[in-house]
């Protein structure tokens, strides 16, 4: 059964590190006999937009729906279109209108990579941020009084519903279940956010109940951020609403020491839409165009991709070359945020070949 | 001139640490010639509501208000007071009625405190987040609709002022041009909270132009929170949102070693109201009881009250107290967080000897 992934690079290190991300993809379909196709598209990037004065073509949503998943690499070029504009008119569309209500963050101290947190060592930090990602903090309700004058007012509302709720609660409790450590932690700040937040503990009590085996605790998020450094291994799965999430899955990986490594999975459980997966790091207009971008986070979201196609094996393979890459520590090979002095695509075909 | 400090010592561990930091205060009057009087209230606590049904009395304002400054310790017993119920019904009251619109927390790397970071020394790590205390995201606005049903929907309005915001942007940009570095760093989450968010931007964008000698930069608070851990010496005054502020003046003072020691200081620079003084910690209710807890937080705090009360020798005569003992490293002083196995009063004995 072929398979067919759309392919959507967007801008700075995204076009230079998805080449990678599919040079895997092609090797682990070659040696696990996968038949998967790939449609490269040019929307969903700030030159695209540049062009056309939108994101994505009217048509996008007939485009994509058909596709079994969308490989992303990164967006959003700060100096000629503003990031809300960028990232609402794509990244932000696709998981609220693809229902992409999960995303889910591995935060993993692999062989080889330094930790910035002293005395970690492969093993010690291995949990899953798991982030409601369609509703919440990021809502798009709300607006100015007294534009302009020193009266001025803004207000943005966070939105959460039941539904919306409910179901990310359930996906990470679901997730704690099949872990040895059964263990949930919820990321709350119901002492400050008054209205929002003790509701949502309550919807996680509620859930709870229904998963007599996982125990279940809860930290507001500023604590919550500071245990990451001071007792990352205290966790197993995280889970947490849009805004902390997010925060949550960049610190989780800044701990286990190079965001440049982190994948992501934006998920939509029922397969009603397609999935979309992507690195965590950004487009960073800082190092683009260089050839010195570290491909990890795009490949390894390639072998979560391939996981959630219902290949774990093809899956697996890829993490396996990936950390015998970075274990056997090649500074010729390895990417200079690794302290290396390699390059993109040397350290994308060191992994493809160990694939 | 006798200067008035109200001393509200709280729940949990809130009680143990207080006297330690009246014990500094008071040596420190002593070696300086200062007079303060001190004046103990029970309110503000969750054994006041237990007894009286509310945080506070109905004239706490006219009870307080007249004090030069608020000598806090720590507030919250989760297990017979609601956080929102107990925080929302004294510290955030009186943030915002006494309008101590600048939350300041210096996040320093103190000799003889380990950091969690792998090479980090004393020096290493010294900025101060400016935390706007009295709007944005902590707001009372908002609601719940279909409550209790399949359908329910939860609101909250996160509410940012011209006046709100400037002020506090206004204070942190005259802190950074008193620093060497003369740098400030923005907190913002612009790509994906695309209205209040962007907004605060142009207001910093604003502020910058009167401040032409003051480097700026800003980060998205998911990446920002990666850089605390990854780049600590990049920072040297970060200005945030309320809850941004929040997040980051727990994970500072975490990446500094110990949340134990982190003091945080609640300003109404107009002096219009009296300041509010506390340490950043909880009330810690699973080391409460023992005489354990760490009570720099609640000493340093204090030196920030004195520098408020304009008497910054005394401030650094009480923060060169705590280094030293610190530095000396004596395990039968140091508290257990401290890795040592004293007592909060020997602890506290020890630096007002020093003092
Ligand atoms: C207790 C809580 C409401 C408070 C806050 O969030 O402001 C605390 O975390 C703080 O930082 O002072
Ligand atoms: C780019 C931005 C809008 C996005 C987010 O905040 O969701 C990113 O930080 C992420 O985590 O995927």
């Amino acid at each position: 059964m072929t398979q067919r992934i759309a392919v959507l690079a967007g801008d700075g290190i995204g076009k230079e590190v998805m080449p990678e991300g599919l040079r895997a993809l092609e090797a682990a379909a070659r040696r696990f006999d996968l038949d998967l196709t790939f449609e490269a598209f040019d929307f969903a990037s700030c030159d695209y937009y540049l062009e056309h004065g939108q994101m994505l073509p009217d048509d996008w949503h007939s485009t994509l729906v058909g596709f079994d998943a969308l490989y992303y690499g990164a967006i959003g070029w700060p100096e000629t279109v503003p990031d809300h504009v960028s990232l609402w008119g794509s990244l932000l569309k696709f998981r609220r209108e693809f229902d992409q209500y999960v995303n889910l963050r591995p935060c993993r101290l692999l062989p080889g990579i330094e930790s910035p947190l002293a005395g970690r060592k492969p093993g010690d930090i291995d949990f899953y941020v798991v982030r409601e990602n369609t509703e919440g903090e990021y809502s798009s309700v709300g607006g100015t009084m007294f534009e302009g004058t020193e009266r001025e007012v803004v207000i943005q509302e966070t939105v959460m519903t039941r539904t919306g709720v409910d179901r990310v609660l359930k996906y990470a409790f679901d997730l704690a279940q099949t872990r040895p450590r059964k263990k949930l932690t919820s990321a709350t700040k119901s002492n400050g956010i008054a209205i929002t937040m003790p509701w949502w503990d309550t919807r996680v009590a509620a859930m709870g109940e229904r998963y007599p085996e996982v125990e279940v605790d809860q930290f507001h998020i500023d604590i919550l951020t500071a245990n990451f450094v001071l007792h990352p291994d205290w966790f197993d799965v995280v889970v947490a609403s849009n805004l902390f999430g997010d925060i949550l899955s960049d610190l989780g990986p800044a701990c286990t020491g190079t965001i440049g490594v982190a994948p992501s999975a934006n998920i939509n459980p029922e397969g009603t839409f397609p999935s979309l997966f992507e690195p965590v790091h950004g487009s960073a207009p800082d190092i683009a165009g260089r050839g010195i971008a570290n491909p990890i986070g795009q490949i390894w979201s390639g072998a979560m991709m391939l996981e959630h196609l219902g290949q774990p094996e093809a899956g697996a393979a890829i993490l396996a070359a990936i950390e015998a890459v970075l274990a056997a520590g090649d500074a010729g090979t390895l990417t200079p945020d690794l302290k290396g002095h390699g390059t993109t695509e040397g350290l994308g075909r060191a992994i493809a070949e160990r694939i």
